[in-house]
């Protein structure tokens, strides 16, 4: 196990390789220098690090990212060659000293006090305080924005999957391919298991991150599978009694009665699909999911085709009865089903698939195994799902094989969260959600608005002014304590000076809106929390480190925290932020002295 | 300089080192292991990578990530410690010697032919085209996806960038603190780089692949500063005369003889403000381009203050004529200025920062250096670069110093490609934008659709049907020509079968659209590209590595080729992509034998 750790400890590394130091904008290093010159190297600041609006037009965030940026601090160190670049990018002009300056800053001055990765956050509540001297605050600044901001941004989106979907739902991240580059991919995969996802198709985040892999076929493995003679092996030992079984005997005569079951006719089913599946099924008796509608024929639009063609199709079919819609689109419809288990009939989609999938799953039944389920990557996920269902449950009905009913079906192709939702009202059979580009590039927000501000030097509060007054920022060294009601749930956030005592369990707290005067509120906590933990000092990380497992576990026990109406999709209840009365003054008082004062004639 | 080139080299191979095998999807590996079970390590196969849609609602895309791609080939190889991984991860019943075939595999035997990096690329047209050894080219699915996607997306966003901004805007990419992960920013700064852009302000960028970095400084810098008195060094010693400047008593006159000429006064300046642009000149003489919104003070909105606040500000100011808004938004209007230089007005958004970088770069001149510029990060940003040009020809006549009416206006602030249309269609003076969140996540579509296509095995052709007609796949090994026109325009890529001749320069060409019999068109080529070069074969790169500043030259030579209305922002006309009447024929007639026919009672 130990030489395990050591092996994903060194892919880390690789990987970590490109979060150093001069993975950061210019500007930190052109205004270190500028520091430097001006003689503020012994300054000491404050910033926060913070959002000012939350992802997805939700109402609450997960904080992820912290075990990166304290692998960051750990690992801070100017390189001869960061320092031989620096020296042939920044002007000529710049004093020598200064690189050896570089050249030997650490963190270890550094003080980091952050919430605890996984919890539910809210806008201008500091996820990270950092403290110490101006220079190395200031160069942490982008590096730490970089490891915050997508981790808590695909942290919250896998989140929001995990809700709408339920508990009930296995969720699979498969969205490598489609990520922001290949790191992206794997931070994708990591952050959507932190959040709530089951596991990834991701083999290299499997390794690194220890997350639940997960995979079958494409469809380019069944359509590499012309007929049945492209099977080269039939035969599988029995799990029990370890005596062979041919498994193309068996499954063609499977086919055959099911077939009447389920009414659809062999012909209507793709030898080639069916020597796919059995091979795969040789391959994994244990593991055999199948994706079943590579044949997927079931509308011809005649635009795409030529009149030869078209006539090939219209001629010589007896009972063509053309359904012409008004794009000339016209859909070939099947023998009329006179379904034997309810009204619907089975739609083309799966009739190859489902069939062939049936006859190889009862083949690998009689050879002791257990079939675990079918993928379905296109078409109505709802009614397909709910199709494959009645299907299995009537087939394990007909050939008395119970857990047929209880077979998995995953659906994939192209999900978001309110595709989930669609499927939820619609009504669905699906037990597993493979889900892809929309999921691991947060396509209805790709960044989170992670800011880092000055807030204090040298033991004076800084305020940053602006226009817009949700762009102000709090000034001065501050707490902040997460209130909590009787029942178990979240109140309020409030932030306060740090020189103010700390909220008294069952004692009335006055919290106040940080820029709307008439908006305060009395507040009697049952519980409170404290949100920092100093997490980094002396050069050292001070939190014990906590496997992904746990990180995991604190995203959905912080959740339940909060009530229904501030989690749900559509118009979710903001959460409450508020401020100390002392801290309230503190901001007013501070923004006057700042202002300057209009005139007018 | 061979020793910095070993150093990017092996910086590349720390990024490097997450695009190995393992960075795919499980079921690349468990379709390995069942082609290897059912005896297909000798079959053969072509696959096709290619996208279906032009991303960003535009009609061409940029292909990048070419050079990623061979790498990776170049790499691909299982260590121990995957195939470790890989037997705790897949079933137990998998034989063993599927374990020793993976890691002796290597990518000797795989044939890659693609398309130019940095080419403008269409629909449909094959990208790469990866021949041979069935599980091999199985198993590189994922990763070329995942390497071709993002890095052909960045690319195509950033010369969309460049097209609307004009070739004499300069286009610095900002992006690294809101990208998808550590490499999400540096794979953004590469592209942005290759498609277009000027530089990055992320270091690690330029150090790996040679991209000039930029960057000034940032509010904190400005705040950090409160009085004159934080102003430690006030001396620059001039850059012809060697003598010492008071840069802070010349920046003090001047900023009083500055301000009778732009009607600021100078107590409506920041003290802070000068001590930070004073300190910051100092350190770089050379380089002052410094940020001038800090103080962007110019509406308050009066409900985020407490009636105490409200008092002090409306009381004591005689002549304060409260312009209230019915929002309760006040306008606090600056003293009314009778221009000396047109009707404008400075807004108190730039009246400090002007007024005090005016006064710091000329202090500057008067020792010898000239100022770089301002950076704008707030406002309106096409009326604010107007206004400074102003000032800056203004005071530049007034006291003499003409290049100070071409000094640099650098503009950021969530600008996208609307952002820069509007502004060139309102006017402006920005000489350079500074562009991040927009650019590089791709906002508006944050990933490529590039897909990986199976189209022949064993020299049979495969085709992958589907409802949606612009889902069937172009089977069979092609071949792909861009046919010009005399005036040197791209006219029409052309796909064939490899088996067919070339077309021929000045001989009519029989060009189909692969769907619609009805769309025909004969072309006679002036010039005629085959757009595939072999780039991988017997184990090695083929192609000789180039500098991404050619593959930057490529993609403007490229578009080039394009004519204006394919490329302009708002309804593009498509350009054509057509097959030949050979291969039309050919898919035609096997997407018949492989469609299923309905019957209709």
């Amino acid at each position: 196990m130990s030489s395990e750790i050591s092996i994903a400890d060194k892919q880390m590394a690789r990987q970590n390789g490109i979060v150093q130091p001069l993975l950061t904008d210019l500007y930190q290093i052109t205004m270190a220098y500028a520091y430097w010159k001006s003689g503020k190297v012994n300054d000491v600041a404050v910033f926060d690090l913070f959002f000012r609006t939350n992802p997805f037009q939700g109402e609450f965030t997960i904080f992820a990212g912290l075990e990166e940026c304290m692998k960051f601090l750990e690992n801070f160190h100017y390189s001869n060659s960061d320092i031989k670049y620096l020296k042939q990018t920044l002007p000529e002009n710049i004093e020598p000293e200064f690189y050896l300056y570089l050249k030997e800053l650490t963190c270890k001055d550094i003080i980091v006090s952050a919430i605890e990765e996984g919890s539910v956050v809210f806008p201008r509540v500091p996820l990270l305080r950092v403290e110490g001297p101006l220079i190395v605050a200031q160069l942490l600044e982008t590096t730490l924005l970089t490891l915050v901001n997508f981790a808590s941004l695909m942290a919250t989106n896998a989140a929001r999957y995990r809700m709408v979907a339920g508990k009930n739902v296995s969720l699979l991240e498969f969205g490598l391919r489609r990520a922001q580059g290949p790191d992206g991919g794997l931070s994708a995969s990591k952050y959507a298991y932190i959040g709530g996802f089951d596991g990834t198709s991701n083999v290299l985040a499997g390794k690194m991150f220890n997350i639940p892999v997960k995979g079958t076929h494409a469809h380019s493995f069944v359509t590499s599978f012309s007929t049945l003679d492209d099977i080269h092996r039939v035969t599988l030992t029995h799990a029990q009694t370890r005596e062979p079984c041919n498994l193309l005997e068996s499954a063609m005569e499977w086919r055959s009665r099911v077939s009447t079951v389920i009414d659809v006719s062999t012909e209507e089913s793709s030898d080639g699909e069916l020597a796919a599946l059995i091979s795969y099924a040789i391959a994994f008796p244990t593991g055999f999911l199948a994706l079943v509608d590579t044949y997927d024929v079931k509308r011809y639009n005649f635009q795409g085709l030529t009149s030869r063609h078209r006539q090939r199709i219209t001629n010589g079919h007896s009972g063509y009865n053309s359904n012409c819609g008004t794009n000339g689109t016209i859909v070939q419809i099947a023998p009329t089903i006179h379904s034997t288990y309810g009204s619907s009939t089975v739609e083309r989609t799966l009739r190859s698939g489902l069939l062939n999938f049936c006859a190889v799953a009862l083949a690998l039944n009689d050879c002791g195994y257990r079939a675990v389920g079918i993928r379905i990557d296109s078409g109505d996920l709802a009614y397909l799902s709910v199709l494959a269902r009645e299907t299995f449950e009537k087939v394990g009905e007909t050939f008395n094989v119970p857990w047929f009913a209880k077979l998995t079906i995953v659906a994939s192709n192209d999900i978001n969260e309110e595709t989930i939702l669609s499927l939820n009202e619609q009504g669905h059979k699906i037990d597993c959600f493979g889900i892809g580009t929309h999921l691991v590039t947060c396509q209805r927000q790709p960044a989170l608005g992670c800011v880092y501000k000055l807030v204090e030097i040298n033991g004076q509060p800084r305020i940053k002014l602006s226009q817009d007054v949700g762009k102000v920022t709090i000034p001065g060294h501050k707490e902040a304590y997460r209130l909590f009601g009787a029942d178990g749930h979240a109140l309020i956030d409030l932030l306060q000076r740090s020189s103010e005592p700390a909220p008294v369990v069952g004692q009335k707290v006055l919290c106040r809106h940080p820029f709307q005067e008439s908006k305060r509120a009395y507040v009697i906590p049952s519980y409170v929390e404290h949100l920092y933990k100093i997490c980094w000092k002396d050069g050292r990380v001070c939190t014990a480190p906590k496997p992904l497992s746990k990180v995991r576990e604190r995203v959905q026990s912080s959740l339940r925290t909060l009530r229904q109406d501030i989690k749900r999709n559509l118009n979710p209840t903001p959460y409450k932020v508020a401020v100390s009365d002392d801290l309230y003054n503190f901001i007013h008082d501070l923004w006057l002295q700042n202002a300057p004062i209009g005139e007018l004639s």
